[in-house]
């Protein structure tokens, strides 16, 4: 790794030859193989873009030049280039983040992992650059296939084709694939660019692009600046998609080789205005257990062998996704309407299964969650019932949808929502915290949070059974917890989990949080406190029964792993007060904060959501020794009639 | 109008001959004048499309071929042909609706005004329509030009692509304006269609487009069916943005021409797959007083003298609107940093005066809330404090954008909510009421709501002094509340408006709810209860002297007009149990429904919203009669520590 170990910034990439660029790529390839395999990570989408990285930091000047990711797990090549070459803790706590993270460097501009945002980024900030006098700097987003199939690069390239006064480059990384292969019209579009004669023809020599095109290209480059269109028209002729939305294309170049990325990326950046460079990379480039995984080229792992590829470590029991996965196509073998939908997620979110036994029953839509709902919305009022099958941070993409497309028409939809609540390492933009106090806004909706995996195929066939009503269902990254059966199934459907000797604290454990409930339960019992632990269950709405045993106890603690500022902790207590029952309730559950990249167990430990640290708190307000209890003032209402009257009032 | 009561359902078209259709469209247009001017009313847009509507239901079956309406304002001539010509309450309680409603009619399907999604929802109907052996049916999706820029049709249309086994018929309803002119390259691409040669030549004679094309035409459309594509090239050569994405494309036809429209929607018809039928139009079509208006053509009118188009009745006072037009002004002549931006609400949403003052500092990115949001991002990244202002309703679609895009990178953008709480007569897809409750989810968040115009005025310029944090500030449609002055500012700026003789019930008025506080005040002070009202002016976070204050006071009560779900109030409690403060809290807003069409003053009614109710219940409440004061068990609390400790724990 002589070289990689001596680029400690991008400008120490200027006084390479173009060999030891090449030399380079092969250090770093070999340098994320070795380091990912040990920690895990996002890996096929990093050695896709090796060159074009290298490149895009040999032609740009980051950080003068800002440099945008599009789904920022494509940032690993970054980091290296850019001072941060201690892969050691990726993704662990203390360790680098597997995004950008603007505290790590000045280098990183964009942390979120959502996709289909970086464009209208770059034009934001494009045209803040031009106004403030600093048009000289280019920004550059670097924008998968994948991430094109989403609406807002649409919306985001009909505003940058509005003022041509910037320098802004969007790099098209076009593997054919993102997570999986690229669905759709777009996906064509490409592919047919990717596979012309011209294309062809480029990777067979080992001639660079601008070899090929020599200085006449350059001179047609320079027509092009002085107004005429002949240029991109003899590049390529498939340049339509773009040209109609006046945004200037260069390519398609070899995305892995180095001489012709830096030529085109050099007109790319001399040419004074918005313009599109489309490269065609290989996920997984130059590591054949991830080029031979048709599926998704090792777009993330777990610890793998660097060898052959394989897992390495304990397997994991069966995950909630798995379960997931089974009981649908089982669903499926006995409900005809029952389809699956999902945003390029269909291995990720367990659908694979069902799309294997029923191949015309499931819609990939691409990145595009909101037209996965709305559309599950006409598929519903046209008798089906879709379930949609989303990570519960992506679902916040489609709000609207739900309230307006879906709950306004009483559709059946059934959401189910994966790696919901803390799901680790990916950091801030990962996890999945606020579906549930999001989706509790949307009238009529039906929400329900297993507990185990038995609860998971119970409730989803309750849910599929809804046909005026959106329905959610919501469980974690990860192996599926242990089985734990009720005492008793109250009538509403209710499960009562434990009961104490006395209804002294209540604790409403939602979904895998049930497991901590009881818990924390035997930790009150063993210093004398009462306590009853109830799975709701079904969350939203509030089931009766929760009401009449708040109203039997002394203090209830609802715990979640969803934000506490509107989660289900205030609807439970809304309810109560409704009700009559002022019973005091307190809400558990994440903080009104962006979390960091860590395990989940240490997450979940900072939050105070530890059966130890929980049973502590509710310990020290029964004994009177926490002040919110002891303050409380509630209890002087009631005579507050007497006082009225007193003044004579009454 | 002898024609049009003749009309009771689309069948009745069937009947008619080519030039009674005419005279039809000549009794609607007419009709549309009289009965809107009279109600208000979305004239200019049902004055473009009266041809097209007549001809869509001539040739297609509606309701077994659905008819779905892109923001559904453009259907009153939809509404007039299926058997509702009773207008006379338009948009009132009890009244036919401004927008389409199933419960009006088998012949509506989609309610939600928000745009862009009609294509989505025909994607998904279609697909069920086939699936289910009903592929004979059609599924007509109409949608104007300006609902294109929304990344929703990008999605969708990449979909549609993906799927040529239904009969899907897109109208692109194309009158180069939408709510304004529109905006980006999409709107360049549709002008260069609309001036080319093929349509202007199309303008020229009398005759239909049909006529023109003749028998040869018809054979070259089989010829398609058959797998060539000369046709569509022979058709228009501006076919390229949809033939890239491998949909059928026919057009541009005259939309006023009836004889073009039924013949073009005739051969979509025959065509059995997704075809786009591009229908150039005009809005304010044959009223003049809506042509000669520059701005919007009428888009959306109070009631109006018939002839001359002048508004009637008493004019309002300044808005809400107009205060922030004119501050935000004021503002950008002092920071040169500040940028306005909207998603094609230039002039409903009071940024057109700025705009005028500084042409060069507005940018409008069309029906495009995603990408306005993230856009917006990006320019505070480069240094800027961008604006956004929008309708609340319409900020339930960029959730997302404010959580990842800009409070996630501590982005300093205001957001300026519009048409924020119960909106009326535009039913329940345009009230704002969900804005508070979605966006306290988000971290680091601030929200301001003012009570009166110099309240707006001043918490606009402390949003705009925020530069580390979404800013948030919304407010009503119409006139802007009288001015109500505070007896005292206390330290963190929450204003004391009231103070009663004994501390009893804290009101606490959200915005304009303030001045209902202040009432409902009044009537507990005249029946010796002591009230004390403030407005925190900034809802969220919760200040320290709201905190302060529930704490010697006996009972809260938080009156918001958005739902309560959820809402500012959940938050207010929650904050109050984390400070050790009991004081019982009872949130007032708006339920957790879709609320139809009626007045502001109706709809609050509805929800006990009125000084007489809310103090009634307070007083009931204080006097004991009420039961969850009554029923209330946290008083027990306190001695739970006795009760431990009596059973040998402690």
């Amino acid at each position: 790794m002589a070289l990689l170990s001596s680029i400690a910034g991008p400008r120490d990439l200027d006084r390479l030859s173009l060999a030891q660029l090449d030399e380079l790529a092969a250090e770093v390839r070999a340098f994320l193989i070795e380091n990912v395999a040990r920690t895990g990570g996002h890996l096929g989408p990093n050695l896709g873009v090796v060159e074009l990285t290298i490149a895009l930091h040999r032609v740009f000047d980051s950080p003068n030049d800002p440099v945008i990711f599009d789904t920022g797990h494509q940032s690993y090549v970054h980091k290296l280039l850019t001072g941060r070459q201690d892969f050691s803790d990726l993704r662990a706590r203390g360790g680098l983040a597997g995004y950008p993270q603007r505290s790590e460097s000045p280098h990183d501009v964009v942390e979120s992992s959502h996709a289909s945002s970086s464009l209208s980024w770059a034009d934001g900030l494009s045209r803040a650059l031009t106004r403030t006098g600093r048009k000289d700097r280019h920004v550059i987003a670097v924008v998968g296939d994948g991430a094109l199939t989403g609406g807002m690069t649409w919306e985001a390239l009909n505003n940058i084709s509005d003022d041509n006064d910037r320098n802004l480059v969007i790099i098209v990384n076009d593997n054919g694939r993102s997570y999986a292969p690229t669905i759709g019209g777009m996906a064509r579009y490409l592919n047919r660019v990717r596979t012309a004669d011209t294309y062809r023809n480029l990777h067979r020599g080992s001639d660079t692009l601008s070899r090929k095109l020599g200085p006449a290209a350059r001179a047609v480059y320079r027509g092009v600046r002085g107004g005429t269109h002949g240029f991109l028209s003899r590049f390529t002729n498939n340049t339509e998609l773009y040209s109609n939305l006046d945004i200037k294309y260069l390519g398609p170049v070899d995305g892995h080789d180095l001489g012709s990325l830096i030529e085109t990326l050099e007109l790319a950046k001399e040419y004074g205005a918005p313009v599109i460079v489309h490269a065609i990379t290989e996920k997984g480039r130059g590591y054949q257990p991830a080029l031979d995984d048709e599926a998704d080229q090792f777009h993330a792992v777990g610890r793998i062998d660097p060898v052959s590829g394989t897992p390495v470590g304990s397997a994991a029991g069966a995950g909630w996704t798995d379960v997931f996965a089974e009981e649908l196509v089982a669903i499926g073998e006995e409900r005809a309407d029952v389809i699956g939908m999902t945003a390029a997620m269909l291995r990720p979110t367990g659908l694979l299964p069902f799309a294997q036994r029923f191949p015309d029953r499931v819609y990939d839509v691409g990145i595009a969650e909101q037209h996965a709902v709305a559309s599950a919305a006409g598929l519903a009022f046209g008798g089906l019932h879709p379930v949609v099958a989303i990570y519960a941070t992506f679902m916040n993409r489609a709000f609207d949808q739900v309230l307006m497309d879906v709950a306004l028409h009483k559709a059946g939809v059934t959401f189910v929502l994966d790696r919901a609540g803390v799901t680790g390492p990916d950091g801030p933009s990962h996890h999945g915290i606020w579906d549930l106090a999001m989706l509790q806004l949307v009238p009529h909706i039906r929400m329900a949070v297993p507990r185990d995996a038995a609860r998971l195929r119970e409730e989803l066939r309750e849910a599929v059974a809804v046909h005026d009503a959106p329905t959610v269902l919501r469980y974690p990254k990860g192996a599926v917890s242990r089985d734990l059966p009720a005492v008793e199934r109250l009538a509403d459907g209710v499960d009562v989990l434990a009961r104490g000797e006395a209804e002294d604290v209540l604790l409403v454990g939602i979904g895998p949080m049930a497991h901590l409930a009881v818990d924390v339960a035997e930790r009150l019992e063993a210093q004398g406190i009462g306590a009853t632990v109830v799975d709701p269950r079904w969350v939203v709405p509030v089931q009766p029964s929760i009401v009449e045993l708040a109203a039997s106890h002394r203090l209830v603690i609802t715990i979640e792993d969803g934000i506490r500022v509107g989660g289900i902790g205030t609807r439970v207590r809304q309810v109560l007060r409704e009700s009559g029952v002022d019973t005091a309730v307190d809400e558990l559950g994440l903080p009104d904060e962006f979390i960091d990249h860590a395990t989940r167990e240490q997450i979940l430990e900072d939050a105070g959501l530890t059966a130890a640290k929980i049973a502590q708190n509710i310990v020290a307000q029964v004994l009177g020794t926490r002040l919110p209890v002891a303050r409380q003032t509630t209890s002087e209402i009631p005579i507050v009639g007497e006082w009225a009257r007193s003044r004579g009032d009454a």
